[in-house]
C-alpha cells in the first residue's frame, strides 16, 4: 500500500491509459481521472474514457476543455488528413504540438490543488518511435520542472510522474491489462472514427492495436 | 534584427506583460499575443490585454479558454478571499497551482504550430519573492523540457524562453516600459477589481504597482 494515496491518471479513453488506470489502482492509489476535450477529431474517445473511469471506480473524473485547434498544426486538430497507408519515417502528422507537456501541466495543477503528488501517464515504447513527448527523457525532465514550478515541489513534498508502460510493447500492455481486468472493448484508439465512433481500421493507432490483438489471439489459440 | 522573427508573448493585461511585449517588439520580433480566460476573478484583465495588444500592433492575439476552476486551490480561481492586509510570509494564496507551466506549455504549442521558436513571459524578481514559477530555475528547466517535448526541439531548431524582467524591480520595469511607449493606463494589475474593472487598491498586485508609480512620481518631481 502506498502512503501517498491519491493519484491523477491522464485518461484518454485509449487502451494505454485504461491499462495505466488499472495499474495505479493495483498499486493502491485512489484515482482521479483527467481527460481533455481539446478539439480532437476523435471526440468519441471521451465517451470511452467515461466508461473506463466508471468501471475502474475512480474517485473523480474531470474532463477539461482546451482549445488546441486555435493554432492547429496537427492532423488530429485541423483539416490535415490522418494517414492510412501505414507508418512513415519521422514524426507523424498526428503529432499535436506540445500536447503531452500541456496535458501533464494541467494534471500537475489538479494534483497540487487536491494534495496529490502522483501523476500517471500512458506513454509507451511504441509511441516513442514517433512522438518526442513519449520518451523517458521528456518525462524525467518534466518531473524535474514540475518540482521547480510548484509550491508543493519547492516546499519539499515533490511530484512523481509515473509512466509504467514506457518500455512496454502493445502486446505486453494488453496482456498486463487483461490480468488486471481491463475491458478493452470499452476503449477507443482510432484517430479518425466515423460519427458513431466506429474505428477506421487503417490509421496508425488502429494498425498498432489490431496487430497486437491479432498476435495475442494467435498465441492463445 | 533577429533572424528568427516571430515570437509568442504571454499577455495577461498587467503591467509586466505589456512591458515584455514592448521589449519583444523593440528586439525586432513579429509578436503573437496569447492570453488565457481561465476562470480568474479578474477577467477584466482580458480587456486590458486586448487594448495593449492592439496598441502595440501584434500580428495576432489568441485568447484561449482553460478551466482552472475545476480544481480551484487558489484565491484567483475559487472562493478563497484575496488578502488585502499586505504581504505575508511564504507563498501567497493567490498562487494558482501550476499556472505558469500551463501557460508556457500552451505558448509552446502555439509557437511550434506557427514555426516560432521564441516565447516571452513577464515573470519578475518581485513575483519571485512569492511564486515558485517566477524563478529563473523554473524558466531554465522549462526551456530544457520544451526542447525534449517537441518535434522542433528534437529536430534541432530549439525554443528560447525569454524572461527579460526576471531580475528587474517594478520601478525598473515601468521606467523601461515608459521609454518604449507603454501606456500603463491601459494595463490592469488588480487581483480583485469590481465589476467595472476598477482596482481594489489593497491586494498585493495593487500595492506593488501603486508603490512603484508613487516612487517614480517622487523621483520625477
Amino acid at each position: 500500500m502506498n502512503a501517498r494515496r491519491s493519484a491523477i491518471i491522464l485518461l484518454s479513453g485509449g487502451l494505454d491509459s485504461a491499462t495505466v488506470l488499472a495499474i495505479a489502482k493495483e498499486q493502491g492509489f485512489e484515482c482521479h481521472a483527467l481527460s481533455f476535450s481539446y478539439g480532437q477529431r476523435h471526440q468519441s474517445e471521451l465517451s470511452a474514457a467515461k466508461a473506463v473511469a466508471k468501471k475502474h471506480g475512480v474517485v473523480s473524473h474531470v474532463v477539461t476543455s482546451l482549445d488546441l485547434t486555435a493554432w492547429g498544426g496537427s492532423a488530429l486538430t485541423s483539416d490535415i488528413e490522418v494517414p492510412k497507408e501505414g507508418k512513415s519515417d519521422g514524426i507523424p502528422v498526428t503529432y499535436v504540438p506540445a500536447r503531452n507537456i500541456i496535458f501533464l501541466s494541467h494534471a500537475l495543477g489538479f494534483a497540487e490543488a487536491i494534495g496529490s503528488r502522483d501523476i500517471f501517464i500512458g506513454v509507451n515504447a511504441v509511441d516513442y518511435s514517433g512522438y518526442p513527448d513519449c520518451r523517458s527523457e521528456f518525462i524525467n525532465a518534466f518531473e524535474e520542472t514540475a518540482n521547480l514550478a510548484t509550491k508543493a515541489g519547492v516546499e519539499g513534498d515533490g511530484f512523481t510522474i509515473h509512466a509504467p508502460l514506457i518500455e512496454r510493447s502493445k502486446i505486453e500492455i494488453i496482456t498486463r491489462g487483461l490480468e488486471l481486468g481491463v475491458d478493452y472493448s470499452m476503449t477507443q484508439s482510432c484517430y479518425d472514427p466515423d460519427e458513431t465512433g466506429t474505428p477506421c481500421g487503417a490509421c496508425d493507432a488502429c494498425r498498432l492495436r489490431d496487430a497486437a490483438f491479432d498476435q495475442i489471439k494467435c498465441r492463445g489459440s
